[in-house]
């Protein structure tokens, strides 16, 4: 069965055509243009265009499409139609579902917050698979979190979304861009990490790949930012174990792929730190850069 | 159908015969008997005598007992037999349903954690019959956690227990019994207030219900810490919706008599504070002191 799948980051807009049926998804071709902090009828639009070309390069047609998926990096409405807060995109209360069925106005469409469909994808076709406990936390701008609970992704007891990222870390400390100060996601996203970098080493390493590649290469401040986040990212991960005890954790977005140099230290961390001192399973997400798309796609089946 | 509940806390043992059938627990007769630091054995061996003389008290006998349940102020490993850590009582490692068990071969008996217990009491028999999702904080010794989602009592996703009162809140700060430093359960516990009180108006003072009592009279520092406290809560349960989205929020122990002081404050700075800007429903917990016993019987059904 074909699909669309459609990633709204802040960044780029990702669109791909997508075949779900018995094995993983299949991603068949992909394109993507950027995010222009448009109005949201220009931003549907764009999408429209993209998924029709991509349907006529393969020689299909909307009718062929059996749903369309889209993920937004916010809160979702409880009814599941209106984009409630997108704070890194600056859209509030902006009713993207609506906007994207006028292009399509007979293909059913799905909107599911980016971090919810990229553990739905991990738990398809990913790290996840077989599991029915599983945390993801994608370490982006702010921290992403999906939480796939008795086989389900978990998306609050009311439907209005589960921010893990937004729980206390240090109370009263470093004010966060949802209004409180101290929140997990201001001292484990990327964004920490480049905020020390260019604050300690200057702007040239105001970017997380770049402290970690420093610190990779032995430069020493590089080192204690990245051993400081490690530690953070740690005390972090035995908490949300402490409450969720889960099989396993992945861990998504670019600094998943730094390897041991984060992977050892954390689980050894990990282990001691929490509650019942066990060896949690932690590894990288598997579905990465087409996470967003297989899991937008999932979410329309 | 007769059940016996019994609640093992860390100041008093509380034993009960409870009738369970169509519409709420009873509790038919209870007795209680201090907590000793005593060895497992002979803390069995008082539960058993004082099961067996309610139950003689009340014409029965052990045959008529369907089950028998058992709270414990602590961690419970997955098979559900041995109490792991209950930090409060200096218990590690102790089979304490198999100890039992001896004195009442032939009955069912089953463990649970305290607050858990609670949760599963008010789901029944209190302030969360008809909901699916919802919260238990009990404020004591430490902060003990119900979790209710999608109707059942949440016990982690690999079963070793769900233990809120250890997530993160000021890391680096003031040490947790658990090991780490700066937990929930150290700034929203009756005993961050009892040592507030002593630290700031003396001896007379390190006591949770002192120092409410003294704030609602008027004395000012007494307030300082009532209203520091009631900010941490609000705080912890704000994240708490962020992440679990319930339908009701429910406080137990002593301090949730509070009453308006308590509540007003909390429901307003909740409600500012949660990323949906929901207004939840904060409420005293229902089954108070019979928590424990009730919710022990209802888990041996």
């Amino acid at each position: 069965m074909l699909y669309a799948g459609v990633d709204i980051g802040g960044t780029n807009i990702k669109v791909a055509l997508i075949e779900i049926g018995k094995g993983d998804p299949k991603v068949l071709s992909k394109t993507s243009f950027p995010f222009a902090k448009a109005p949201c009828d220009a931003l549907c639009e764009n999408i429209a265009i993209s998924i029709r070309q991509l349907l006529f390069r393969d020689g299909k047609d909307i009718p062929d499409l059996k749903g369309i998926g889209l993920t937004v990096p916010g809160s979702i409405d409880q009814a599941g139609e209106v984009l409630l807060h997108a704070y890194n995109m600056g859209y509030h209360n902006v009713p993207v579902k609506a906007e994207l069925q006028k292009h399509f106005p007979d293909t059913h469409i799905n909107m599911i917050n980016d971090a919810k469909a990229a553990a739905l994808a991990e738990l398809k076709a990913g790290a996840f698979k077989g599991k029915k406990n599983a945390l993801l936390l994608t370490l982006g701008t702010g921290l992403g979190t999906g939480l796939i609970l008795d086989g389900k992704v978990f998306n609050g007891g009311c439907n209005r979304g589960s921010e893990i990222g937004h729980l206390p870390f240090k109370y009263g400390a470093d004010h966060c861009t949802c209004g409180m100060d101290g929140c997990m996601e201001v001292y484990t996203s990327a964004t920490w990490i480049a905020r020390q970098g260019r604050d300690r080493l200057g702007e040239n390493f105001a970017d997380a790949k770049a402290v970690k590649d420093a610190a990779a290469a032995g430069d020493l401040v590089a080192k204690e930012i990245f051993d400081e986040y490690t530690d953070n990212l740690a005390t972090a991960i035995a908490g949300l174990c402490n409450v969720f005890d889960p099989e396993i954790v992945a861990l998504g977005g670019g600094l998943s792929a730094a390897g041991d140099m984060l992977y050892e230290p954390l689980k050894k961390l990990v282990a001691q730190r929490n509650f019942f001192k066990n060896e949690y399973e932690i590894v990288p997400a598997k579905t990465l850069n087409d996470a967003g798309v297989i899991g937008a796609a999932i979410s329309a089946v």
